[in-house]
């Protein structure tokens, strides 16, 4: 008889709907999961829009307060897919409700809320991650094999650059993603969180930052109001440089000005027996050199990451067969639930959301110091 | 309150499972579908086997026999996933019971098979649909459209070539691809079948072909009895030149010998105003480029297809979050379903699963006969 | 002391450019070539523009009359880079006279001129060379001693297009090219040419083809007098099948109709062991898959061929500074001067010429008769 | 009758070659230049070798103390191929004897040096140009006139990594660049230089930068003495930030570690109307995307910078025809001969290299406080 897990999840836009899909797909794809996870309600305060996405995805009922969601008794894991303000709030209840967590990253806003979070899971006894998907592309699982293997080397560099042009439109009205009280940060802690996990994912612990965040587009329409503008008081655009505790070397940029680039989600590693690259708009694929090929023979090899030798992938197509951006969260959920199975919190954990939050908040201080930051941090 | 459409599906191995997940997903992203499936029954000769796909793969029951099925009061639409030589009469069996049918590429083994098909499902007044995927992918949608826009001009020439490796090693057992018994037809049945359809989806019909098919690797070891081998009577490449109807001329080409091509369904359009360069293992992009640009910018755009204007994208992510391939099998249940619901056989139709396979046959009957030959379209 | 060779070119327009180009390096960048060239006399009809090409490129002097470049006592080497018609009679005189000669490709308009001009250099026992440049692009060396070495294992499959956009425009004047009283032949002759003796380099000798060739522009302004229009008695394009002695077979397609693609001369190469993929827009580099690679790491090779080990190289810059088409011509005169020196007439010899003759003549024959063809290498 | 300026060259290795090369092709294709350079001689150290060289590169003679060159009544123009610490006493003496200088990147070891050039040559009154080579990419040109027309817009992001390989092997032997008395700086001020100059160049000043230098590889064999080994003074990679003075941010990074990149040097330009990539291993091509495009349509064009409108590509051969690496210091001495005809000092100017040293002086005490340093562009 398969065991079950009864899930409540919290949003129904945008990062709603991926999660509710991933735990609509996974049995299908991983049979062998530990749990079958239960729809069991989606919560949002809108009741008619969260009723409607109730319905088309696939969730038996729903919540009109999140406070009700994690006090009931038929749930075992709270899913978090709300903007960044709520992260501490629910997380922190559900915890003490005894739920476990499958959070969206960033983990919080700022370093207080990420250590209350960190303490409150760590108190419950909960399983607790944070929803860094880029880690779950098989592409980005074969760079890590490549790398624990020993056929880069020694890594000298980290190189990544994020880049999408959702900013680029002034007219284009502002959101939540704009407002220091919402998001926490900007484009730092929208994308750049990301590749920060990625680093320390691949390369390892981040041991200093320099850098500089910046705000290009300062007011921007109020959609529903357009002859007023609203301050953005997040950077739209960052830089920095880090070192690594591995002694390798890294830059970083982010941004959402990019023209062209839609979800450029890009990084290079140089080692001392070879490199990689990586982008997400082509994120069935891995380009790797090996230095110890023959001269004549030796070039960055196109890897189609889509061989039954792949992480994950065995479960979806045949070899040639890509997947798309979604399934990323489908092996994050597959994970979660082996490691609520095992007693085991998979990657990202609330540490990796907490450190990648210390990263983000020593670039803003170095943005604003024009100094070298070690990231603080201290749980 | 939302109409339901019960559904029965033979077969439940990788076309099944692909066409499973395009039943599950259609109306989570597709909420407008004219109707909701309903997943009744999968049917499968092995009990155990079926049972256990029921169970993965989301539906109701099972059967064991697809005569029970296609006779089943509470089955609306059958769906056929099964090998090439049982096409024929599960659809025959299923018009004959008033059953609406989905039915995998190609139509049918040969041209008789191919017109009792389509008369009986004409017959029986039925929604009968062929499963050519590859017309719903976006990027494809976007070549289509471009060229009903007359953005590309006159079409001079029409270049394909689907390459895969799957049959480059020669001790993978054979198949029932690889006899012509079960598959009718080796490369040109399997994959030509797809860039023909492409072709006249794309430019039009086909007057005459000329060509060739080989089979490379005549002997392979059995499944299980590997010091045995087993003769290969299909072809495993094949090349052909084409005249279309419309005046362009076009050169196709399909193998399983194409080392490091693991789904290489490539294509590329000359006109008078443009050109238009695909493949499939990149298929959220598509590549155009536009003869009236001024010549210092003019070049090939690089178009990540993956726009709210682009057919079909809405209903998923935002811009640059790509999707994979099975979501061209969840295009296509969703424009058969609002098809079933206006009374319109969306393409490809009945007809032009025959007239692909008129193609397919010409082709081998060009290579056996070393001269052009017209495609016999009579229904 | 140096030894030199004195040189005499007829035609002083792109290829007569190209040419002298060649003469004035091969020294400077192999200075261990058998001979430095002495660039006695260019020779054109038009004495103001041969006088100032003479100049402008680096010739002593010049000639207005190619029938006294020929029988000057002070040249050793005739170089011919005028149009096809000119070919056979400057070629036989040449030879008549005792000159090595370098012949622009093709060989000449007809096969009755291929053989005539064979003769003629076989009986006067000189050095004669067609200029088939594309054989001695770095990268098409690679691939051709990856061939050469099993690399690629058993040829299953030639495919290559030549595609230009050169005549896209049909409010272009009409050129000699488009004339077969000058050319011969159109994109066949000049184009498909060049693919099929490096399909003849790689792959080995053509056994039969199936084709087509057409004209999709029939008439063309006429240079001075727009208001007149010539026609067009050559094909803007063709396509053909192939089947080589070593039991490949092959797809070929040349045009000149295909907007965006400059010169996009492009081939693949599928072998029971590997696969090559090239093209010219991108000269220095070749992609190649090798099948015995691990499944996780297998992808293709994007090889910048400019490594001190490819072939030629070393003679020009670091590896990673790439070099351009023009190189080509110089690499095929050092070859020529080399074979001059010791004699050996290096490929493509006019056996060569005539061979591939052959192969475009069974092209255009298959297009009148719709049948197969067998070259007729008879000399 | 055609104007000619007499040249003198110190240094005949890889720079004296390539230079050597544009003086010899310059006229051939660039009939319209100012003058026509007459290779008078070429100056080395080793007799033996810079007579060979003379001979082999087109030299009427030779010196062996380029004192003694500079001092000649007979030159015109000296040209600097050394290694950069000869660059200044050899245009010093060159300024002082009235000689117009073309002069090798970086302009000096540092400051003090670069300070003194720009005021002994402006003392003199002669042309003196450094060559910045990478300003001269066709693709490089077409980007500059892209911005400059306003078509990307207000620039927002530079970004830039110009990565080699060449220092990754820890066995190759030390020479004269990684020792700071003779090469001043490493990664930065060999290839720093150039994209520091590349950035003035299309982005404009540069305001203040914190970055970090960092050497990998600090003990490397001595050739001839393997037993022994050398260390490595300067910096083997580098990483900085920098504002410009229109707003605009970037990031630099150079290194020599990076295996697999033969000679990237690579940058992106995001601006608010449009995006431009380049890479200079395909040097022949410049990706661009336009915000203004519809978005259905829009995406990066893949330019191949071959046509007649691109600058200095008329000179050289028809569309697709692609040049190398070489042909930009033709495109230099070209600029250089009529800018010596004209009397207008073309850029790179010693005003240019002095402000590129300013930044990698900059970067480097950046490197060592930890902090944002603002360039010191005094001269």
């Amino acid at each position: 008889m398969q065991k079950t897990l009864n899930v409540g999840i919290v949003g129904y836009k945008f990062m709603g709907r991926a999660h509710s899909n991933a735990y609509r797909q996974v049995a299908a794809f991983f049979p062998d999961v530990a749990f079958h996870p239960v729809m069991k309600a989606i919560c949002g305060r809108d009741e008619e829009a969260v009723r409607a996405a109730a319905t088309q995805l696939g969730w038996e009922g729903y919540e009109t307060d999140w406070r009700k969601l994690v006090a009931r008794d038929d749930i075992d894991l709270i899913d978090i897919s709300t903007p960044s303000d709520t992260h501490n709030p629910v997380a922190v209840a559900a915890a003490e409700h005894g739920k476990h967590i499958f959070c969206e990253k960033p983990l919080a806003r700022d370093m207080s809320e990420a250590r209350r979070m960190l303490a409150v899971v760590r108190q419950a006894g909960v399983i607790a991650m944070v929803n860094f998907n880029y880690r779950r592309v098989p592409a980005v699982q074969l760079a890590k094999q490549l790398i624990d293997e020993g056929r880069i080397g020694q890594i000298y560099h980290w190189r990544c650059a994020y880049l999408q042009e959702g900013g680029a439109d002034p007219q284009r009205p502002i959101t939540w993603r704009q407002q220091k009280e919402h998001a926490g940060s900007g484009a730092v802690g929208d994308l750049g969180v990301h590749v920060i996990d990625l680093a320390r994912f691949l390369i390892g612990d981040i041991t200093a930052v320099t850098g500089l965040t910046t705000t290009f587009i300062k007011q921007r329409p109020i959609a529903g109001a357009e002859d007023q503008t609203g301050t953005v008081d997040v950077d739209d655009a960052a830089l920095w440089l880090a070192r690594f505790a591995n002694g390798a070397i890294g830059s970083f940029e982010v941004t959402k000005l990019a023209r062209g680039r839609r979800n450029y989600n890009s990084f290079e590693i140089n080692g001392s027996k070879g490199s990689i690259v990586f982008n997400l708009e082509r994120l069935n694929e891995l380009n790797v050199v090996f230095a110890d090929d023959p001269p004549e023979i030796r070039g960055f090899r196109n890897i189609l990451v889509t061989d039954r030798s792949h992480k994950y992938v065995s479960a979806w197509w045949p070899a040639g067969h890509i997947i798309g951006w979604e399934h990323t969260f489908t092996h994050g959920i597959y994970d979660l639930l082996n490691g609520i199975g095992s007693g085991t919190t998979p990657a990202a954990t609330f540490v990796d959301g907490l450190r990648a939050q210390a990263v983000v908040e020593a670039v803003e201080r170095s943005s604003g110091s024009g100094s070298w930051i070690e990231p603080d941090y201290s749980e």
